[in-house]
């Protein structure tokens, strides 16, 4: 079945590309399927009564950023059926079976196909204490579920999230902002504990206890204490926190059941194994989103539970492949970026407590700057934070904190790991100087400038 | 006199370093060349009666976004006094001699220097036309004169801005946002014509249209019409136009008179040419900022009237080369960018319209995205194109337009053009996605996506 993706459009044999999942990776490896050859036969299951819509806008519904769901659907039903796409909704697909290539669906029996695309997401980690089952425990994930929350949320006096993960930090945010007691639980000593330096998240931790938000840092879950069948408090090592709702904001995991009983090699993560065209161990079986491992550019460590983007751009490359043509994912650096209390928080690769943590020697460069003139209004503050390899100075991570233009940095940054970009090359960048838009130095180039002094200095 | 800098920062020979200039260029070299060695002798001649403001924000007082003039100083005469820098403010250099290592200043006599560095700046390109010398004529550079000028303006029914230059843009912009009925006279089709493409220029002039901005393009200058020794009107191709105020935001020219009588070599813009360490072509003598050339960093051609943060980091360089340092200056390759209009425009390196001008081949890819999440507040269209050498797909230039973001991208950008980076980076460079401060796809990627599937095409 193997055969180049035809330049003109038309393929000599249209095949039938099934996919198994309707979130980011399962969409965007549909519509790929299908561009590469609209002749192509594309069928996605999904367990959902949606797709097209924006997950990680839930949030700001919540925190009333946004005015109502609606507005998180990104395509109508329309918008697959017009381009060919057949989407079955709300059903369940059982097992897949690679030697005969077959998928096993609930209510529709056997089907075939030419290749198949596993997009089955992830799952939050089950935090495995007592209490698990009562009412009241909130999983962020789908819009539906959502919009029933949503509604609990108008009566709900005192919240716990658990986790300072980064959707813990979106929910926290956005509770507070909703004026609800806020509690966050986190067994680390800082927000992000394992991706984010404690000089970043402290701002963010400031503008939560400015906004009433009390926070239990170094704290574990212990258990779900209810009163009939709702929860009513969470049990942890600090004490027993009552609340009404806990938003349980625990680290992804692949949900890769399905694939592991369909005999699919799984890494150290659980993330499915593929190669650089998003094939797993399997032959006509590929792989997008979070039930994969992606390799750390640095290093080659596998990484698993990335963004949407990473998903859509896995699912891009997997339903390319599927359907006969060819294209590549790299290994990932991830930039990474959020809203958190009043600020802009970023990055991408090492910060330095996960440089320490890991045993890799890094020079730090760090400046506090801003985002426009000093005198222009809405100027706001800009830190930056950079990790080099000693002697080459090649950047291998960095970290910022503002009020401006974090993602537009963090990305800026993330090419600069990926390509080898190192402080010296930072120090001497030239930057537009324009008093509404940008100041006189731009703090990234102060940033590297202190790191090649600091690098001198030691040496 | 040339000897290493003394890491201990005591040196075993203080000089006199001797600056022509108190622009962004010459007190960014006092002070490096303090900070290079705090026993040094640093003097600083300037005629005007301030240093340590930014002039680049005179134009957003004018347009009222800023309330006053006050906050432009950012810094007291006090700072400088206090680090040891001895300005002479209000006091004209009548010129230098190479040979003796002399400065003959008016008032003052003869002194002496070890090291001499030429930042006297620019001027505005004389318009050439009958009239120049009528009262009403603005030319936006002092902060003293601008404070009287913006008295001025209270009574300006209408005015003319000559040249849709940098500053002529955000003069228009800040004219209309006072209320004055603005008229714009430009010789080229379109504003910032030889740096900026029209697709780019577009939205601005849309935008001035709707604030009621007039503008007469392919429209020459013919001269000053006056009454009473006041300007009333102004002479162009296009006919008159009454006026009582005109803004006129020629192209800069360095300001080298002393430069050239003391026997420095300028080049072809008329900027002295420089070393990498800011050296002019006689020893001991040092030159930083619009008085200067530098080369592009394609291709090598000289340029010459760069901004404010080009000036300050070139007045570093010389600033510690002159004290005993060692520093060097990259080819520039130039990020731009403003507010103009409601829009943010910028950009790097090549546009379509100077490659064509050029004769250099390119590839382009474009994209019109946004910079949040599409149902997030606020969101901004960013459109993006950028210019590739056909074959490598190194990106040689790029032009922006949007809402926010376009200094971040624009500064990414020039890192690319200097390093090397292709289409094929940038098409699959991960993003930061967060509702509230990124889209699921950054507008760069999805332009470098667009220009490899244009190249591919082309094969």
């Amino acid at each position: 079945m193997m055969y180049a993706h035809s330049a003109t459009g038309v393929s000599p044999l249209a095949r039938k590309v099934v996919i198994i999942g309707g979130g980011a990776a399962g969409i965007g490896a549909a519509g790929a399927a299908k561009a590469a050859d609209p002749s192509n036969d594309v069928v996605v299951y999904t367990s959902f009564e949606d797709v097209g819509y924006s997950p990680c806008g839930i949030p700001y519904v919540h925190g009333k950023e946004i005015p109502d769901f609606q507005r998180l659907f990104l395509a109508t039903k329309e918008t697959y059926e017009n381009v060919g796409i057949d989407i079955h909704y709300e059903t369940t697909v059982r097992s897949f079976d690679p030697a005969n290539r077959t998928v096993e669906v609930e209510g529709e029996g056997t089907t075939s196909y030419d290749e198949l695309i596993v997009a089955t997401g992830f799952d939050y980690q089950d935090p495995g204490v007592p209490g698990g089952d009562l009412g009241g425990l909130y999983y962020v994930k789908n819009i539906r579920a959502a919009m029933e929350w949503d509604k609990v949320l108008d009566s709900v006096q005192r919240a716990v999230v658990v986790e300072a993960s980064p959707l813990g930090l979106e929910m926290v945010t956005a509770l507070a902002h909703r004026g609800i007691e806020t509690h966050l639980v986190d067994p680390h000593p800082w927000a992000l504990g394992e991706l984010c330096d404690p000089d970043v998240a402290g701002p963010v931790q400031e503008s939560w206890a400015e906004m009433g938000v009390t926070m239990h840092w170094n704290t574990t879950l212990r258990g779900f204490v209810g009163g009939g069948g709702q929860v009513r408090a969470v049990e942890t090592s600090d004490g027993e926190i009552p609340a009404e709702l806990v938003v349980v904001a625990t680290h992804k995991v692949p949900n890769n059941a399905l694939a592991l009983a369909a005999g699919l090699k799984a890494g150290s993560t659980g993330g499915l194994v593929v190669d650089a065209r998003m094939a797993t161990s399997a032959s006509h079986v590929w792989a997008a989103g979070d039930v994969c491992e992606i390799p750390h550019g640095l290093g080659g460590l596998p990484l698993q539970g990335l963004t949407g983007s990473h998903a859509y751009a896995q699912g891009k490359v997997a339903g390319t492949n599927a359907a006969g043509g060819e294209r590549s994912y790299q290994p990932v650096y991830v930039p990474w970026g959020m809203v958190a209390g009043k600020w802009m928080i970023g990055g991408v690769a090492l910060g330095e407590v996960a440089a320490a943590a890991l045993g890799i020697p890094h020079v730090v460069g760090r400046a506090t700057g801003i985002s426009r003139a000093r005198y222009y209004p809405d100027v706001k503050q800009v830190r930056v934070k950079l990790l080099a390899e000693p002697g080459t100075l090649r950047l291998i991570g960095a970290q910022l904190v503002g009020g401006e233009g974090i993602k537009e940095r963090a990305d800026f940054l993330a090419v600069c790991v990926r390509k080898g970009i190192t402080l010296h090359d930072l120090a001497t960048m030239e930057n537009v100087y324009s008093p509404p838009i940008g100041a006189l130095n731009e703090p990234i180039s102060v940033a590297a400038q202190d790191g090649v002094a600091t690098a001198a200095k030691q040496v």
